[in-house]
């Protein structure tokens, strides 16, 4: 570690906390003013963001990255327009701090009451898209929480563009500017300093691949919190809507099958497997879907002719613990709802996992029983999304037990504290002895 | 780290992960008969609880262990019926499990909410006091999570006896005994093999000194949930009460010094100095409280003939950083409400901290800007308890920023996640292009 870095890190953080209380005093139309002020900005310097996205793809091509990362790189009038939305939907949204989410009276007449204050500091790490700098920024502002963030190498000059603008937005409205910080140089030891400062960063949020979430995870001493991956399940029990069924599938599996909240296993109720997996087999193969099969799966599929161009496989175990994030998936079959969410608890990641059933009582039973962060009946996983669930945006997806799990918005980056109204209350009534008091008289 | 100690551990989280689903669906009058059926049999078995325990307290006297550790190994008669009662506190309480918090609906009828559910495998380390054990699994069970009891080495025998009382209940109503384990082999070792196991162990709480606090989080994999210390901070406002502050402070310093959540900074504005401190100089030097002063409070002290057999001394900076867990309390004096804010920022510990005022603008700041777990205006700081704010007992307390912050109680041993009752829905309306759905005709 070379001195140079660890005191650029440790700047960076000196410059966030000071500004912390002035934070958690702000009134919540200086954070909304300071947002909407960011989107006018935003949309009046179009031409400045492109020109500066421009160098990031260029820099890209030159360097040979895939096509699907210089596609999530790009920036233009329509992800501009989204960014727009973003800010201008987090404004609206209501302002968590200061919220006192429930009080009490104890017979001593203490009030007791929780509540939600901001973290503090957050350290965000992600990866090319540059639309989370203006995410995760938005929900820090409007929660009065200070973020570092720290994007991929290859946007650092679109991220760097979107942070001067947000600067730029928050100096007209009076938000302190150095509540949003950038890590503008390259070098990946500035992430792992960062990742030591227990107590100066109170969390730290990875989002990205596997291997750079385990190794941030891995070098952490502050609290992290994410998910690794999205190995999503649905079970299409033997009383399943049939019709219903057959969408969801297809549009978990085939509407964007590259990212997290996509279904990687099917698990199928046998009595029902005759109906409908040779259907949704020659539906999926027609999208171009290839199947991992179990062997009663796999011999349906070889025994039809009309399924011979379905690209079909025997699964080996290993499949249904893989995230594929692909136009692949795994099917399995099962003799009871019992046995679907074993499997689900084996093989998942705890992420998103689906029912499709007509029956109540399995429904809930699926619903209370399976313990990932969104669990659904009768609808496509690929709604585990902040902003699908109405929550504005996410700064991330959280497969944890501790303080989140599920997408995290503005809730999620705060925490209740306790406040307590008093009237001279002494515990177990032990005051000054009389006769004390006596002598002061 | 011996093969024996890594299979003991790895045994016991076997053994409690194989019951977290039927835990999770237990109905909540199974938990309470549980928790009532350890009182009744606690209370019908409290010479053999007295019997393990004299052997503790024996062993601890042969090897010298202070009289204050020894006080807080015995059970008598009076902390048996401490015991009995934290059952059946925790058996009324409201069942955290199952709760919908909140559910919307989407603008595309989908129905989301988020319900409460417990962590999974708490991993809680403690020390002396054996009814910490009945605190904890209760709370565990109530809230449908398995735990894993490790307390002191000292406590080793009237532990094992509680904790097979509670296995005995358990038995009897049909709740899982494998959701109690007790770590019955004193090897530190078993503990830092417990904290590797990143997704057996869902939390690891520990309650006790600091140093082993401190050894705990450095060494764990998984999530710890802790506060190392308590310097708890009172401020004296120019407006205050002067009669509630000289019991408050009082109260919060003498009533029982060794906890955490006593006062150990008194902070006052200077406008009110003379008229308060040497009263309160007076109080406390009466009950043998050592005052550590800043220059401007000690004088007035040592000009007072009066306050001449008062025990005071200079403060040195370290002094405003110490938990001294006794009869000493350091004194600064302040200008401003501002003053004594950041003066908590920067030597207390975000445990407990007081404002005694009348003015109402001011403990309204206080309130909204001392980042601390329990803030409160005009009552003693050792209120902040578990029990005494009405939660029934608690796990710990915590001044962490993620999860929890202040006393734990069952809330704080669930996490919620998201729920969504569909009828069809697809991200997007993607679903099975029409052409394909007619061929399946």
């Amino acid at each position: 570690m070379s001195i140079e870095v660890k005191s650029y890190a440790e700047e960076k953080v000196e410059r966030v906390r000071r500004v912390l209380r002035e934070l958690v005093a702000l009134k919540t139309e200086v954070k909304n003013r300071a947002l909407l002020t960011a989107a006018e900005l935003i949309n009046g310097k179009r031409s400045f963001i492109k020109e500066e996205n421009a160098k990031d793809v260029e820099y890209a091509k030159s360097i040979g990255l895939s096509s699907a990362v210089i596609d999530r790189l790009v920036l233009n009038d329509k992800r501009i327009d989204g960014i727009i939305k973003v800010l201008k939907d987090v404004a609206s949204l209501p302002d968590p701090v200061g919220e006192i989410t429930r009080m009490w009276t104890l017979p001593n007449g203490l009030k007791v009451g929780r509540m939600r204050v901001p973290l503090g500091v957050i350290f965000i790490i992600y990866e090319a898209r540059p639309n989370v700098t203006v995410e995760a920024a938005s929900l820090c502002m409007k929660s009065s929480n200070a973020v570092i963030l720290r994007g991929g190498k290859e946007a650092i000059n679109s991220n760097r563009a979107l942070v001067s603008i947000l600067k730029e937005a928050s100096r007209e409205v009076g938000f302190p500017e150095d509540a949003i910080e950038f890590i503008d140089r390259p070098e990946r030891e500035i992430v792992w300093e960062l990742l030591q400062m227990e107590g100066k960063i109170d969390v730290a949020i990875p989002r990205g691949g596997e291997s750079l979430i385990r190794a941030v995870a891995e070098k952490a001493k502050v609290p992290v919190i994410k998910h690794y991956k999205g190995v999503c399940n649905i079970y299409v029990d033997e009383e399943a809507d049939l019709s219903k069924a057959y969408h969801i599938v297809y549009n978990a599996k085939v509407q964007r099958p590259s990212v997290c909240n996509a279904v990687e296993n099917l698990i199928i109720h046998r009595r029902i497997l005759r109906d409908f997996f040779p259907r949704m087999a020659y539906i999926l193969g027609k999208a171009g879907v290839e199947l991992r099969c179990d062997e009663e799966s796999l011999s349906l599929i070889k025994s039809d002719p009309r399924l011979s161009f379905v690209k079909a496989t025997p699964a080996r175990e290993e499949d249904y613990y893989e995230e594929f994030l692909d136009l692949i998936l795994a099917v399995k079959v099962v003799g009871s709802l019992e046995e679907a969410i074993e499997f689900i608890e084996k093989y998942g990641s705890k992420h998103s996992d689906a029912i499709i059933t007509e029956n109540y009582t399995k429904a809930m039973k699926f619903l209370n029983e399976v313990d990932s962060a969104a669990v659904y009946v009768n609808a496509s996983t690929r709604f585990t999304d902040g902003n699908e669930f109405g929550l504005g945006a996410e700064m991330g997806i959280s497969t944890d037990k501790v303080h989140a799990r599920g997408p995290m918005a503005l809730e999620e980056l705060t925490i209740q504290k306790f406040i307590i109204f008093g009237n001279g209350q002494l515990r177990d009534n032990v005051g000054v002895p009389e006769e004390i008091m006596k002598e002061l008289l």
